[in-house]
């Protein structure tokens, strides 16, 4: 199969339109469907429904000898929760469909259910149901995460306009760098700061929540593949260009700039703000810095200004296949 | 890992349950968790919030060398569907994760969706999002199906009462039948008829909302393992026991009592009706025989009537691992 992850997932959104017709008459309307972080579904209620679903697969996104079971865990269900934090929601219940080998140990099942129940009870989310099956091959998780949003207040990826400027949460690289230790297989304690950002990514819930509730962002979305491509996928959505600058680009001492801009899994906030409300962007919301990195433009180009210079920014990140 | 399925989620329902106060708060109410075909959430509208996730994995659940890609598209949501008509409810919007390993035939993709877009719309489902990813092994895919039902009107598991009649749906064994067919290595066409009730089990939407409209059914499920291990479910749910007539459970001429017994993945409902509204069922609705197989008895033992003779069921269905 020669499809990108890109051109699969257009692909099924355009398939998915073609069928849409059918299904606009009870109350239960799709107004976000393939292509976001999470789908949007509107009620009769005050509140829309977000609706998201990540799946991890051994070998693929995680390596068992390399990440312990709660670590797993806690990872699982953030990757679903930074979805809703990306459109400013309030998770709150979570599905786990989930596969493990014949003779899985006890221990790693009660330790990746802490890890995951942990991050849960922190964020007031219920595990409310899923499904189990056994594994021929490694580990498969797939998490569910419903959650909800102010009717019409979710922050899409498509509402970018030129102008805007282009701001991200915390530092970015973090998870590529850890991640970069291990392939090293360098001799390091498994709870070290440095694999923190890799093994304990934190999502930005009360950030997205704080954008949301001030209607400061015009376009949102998390850094789960890397921001080079996904700010690709926020402008595509968007209908327009963006310039950053290297040098803004917020990273520890010593992260390559490379890790920053093509690293997954830091699973930041990636948020646009229009030039008239930029100003009321502070440079630290709930403990987390806000920085600004460029701007959107008119057009489809992506451009990076590194040392002085304009390029074209090469869109790295992680496809998924 | 010597934890069945059933004692797994039952440990997973009593975590889940601890930890459920800090979150019945907000808007969306978990009305029933894990433990049934589908959770409930009720939020603030007139109806009920249905949520299932159905998880297939290639070598436990299905052979590719078996089965066609459009049946497995099919398949893949008729499970999930298969659980919403189990609650009476109205299926709307599906999310599907899918791995697929690299390399799979273009073809073969565009053939899986095929079959799943065929029943979705035939059903009114939009496809409203998932995620991709590529699998180190065989296929994987996990189905979320998000559904309605009028508030409060949801047909749970834990309804029946002792003196109350037991139904099901259609006939049972026809997979089992199927499946046994293919392991025989026998040269059959892989559309035959023998092979439908395996390949493109029709999910009993229909007859599920007619029986949560006229509210005949005290408790139903859906026949997905196999009737003995569903009925124990039912009756672990509702605290009851149950004793059942052999001789009564239809099946086609030459399916072996074994398969309607234990033979999974019929994909027909299993139902209980009050003794005072047992009168009102009909020996066919919406094109499909219901049959009264046995009646909810006083305790936990479950029985079987076989040749005039009582004895204890024996429950052998599929347990995921």
């Amino acid at each position: 199969m020669k499809l990108t992850e890109r051109q699969f997932v257009e692909k099924l959104r355009r398939a998915a339109r073609r069928r849409m017709g059918a299904s606009t008459r009870r109350g239960l309307h799709l107004r976000q469907g393939i292509g976001d972080d999470c789908a949007v579904l509107s009620g009769a209620g005050k509140y829309d429904l977000l609706i998201t679903t990540d799946l991890m697969l051994e070998g693929v996104h995680f390596r068992r000898e390399w990440q312990q079971a709660d670590s797993l865990g806690h990872k699982v269900l953030a990757r679903g929760l930074s979805d809703i934090a990306a459109m400013g929601g309030i998770p709150r219940h979570a599905f786990l469909s989930l596969a493990l080998p014949r003779g899985t140990d006890f221990r790693w099942v009660d330790q990746f259910f802490a890890g995951l129940f942990r991050l849960a009870e922190s964020n007031g989310v219920t595990l409310a149901g899923g499904d189990t099956a056994a594994s021929m091959s490694g580990v498969v998780a797939d998490i569910v995460v419903i959650g909800e949003a102010p009717r019409r207040k979710a922050i899409l990826r498509s509402g970018a306009r030129p102008g805007d400027e282009i701001w991200v949460t915390g530092v970015l690289g973090g998870a590529a760098a850890g991640l970069d230790l291990l392939r090293q297989g360098k001799r390091i304690a498994r709870r070290t700061q440095t694999l923190r950002p890799l093994f304990y990514p934190q999502p930005r819930l009360s950030i997205g929540r704080w954008l949301s509730r001030r209607g400061l962002a015009s376009a949102m979305m998390d850094l789960s593949d890397g921001l080079s491509i996904d700010l690709a996928r926020l402008c595509q959505a968007s209908g327009v260009g963006a310039c950053i600058d290297a040098d803004a680009i917020p990273r520890l001492r010593r992260t390559p700039l490379e890790y920053a801009l093509h690293g997954g899994e830091d699973f930041e906030l990636l948020f646009t703000v229009s030039a008239r409300r930029a100003g009321k962007i502070p440079t630290q919301v709930e403990g987390a810095r806000l920085t600004r990195i460029g701007q959107i433009q008119r057009g489809r180009r992506l451009r990076l200004i590194r040392a002085g210079r304009e390029e074209v920014l090469p869109v790295l990140g992680f496809e998924h296949f």
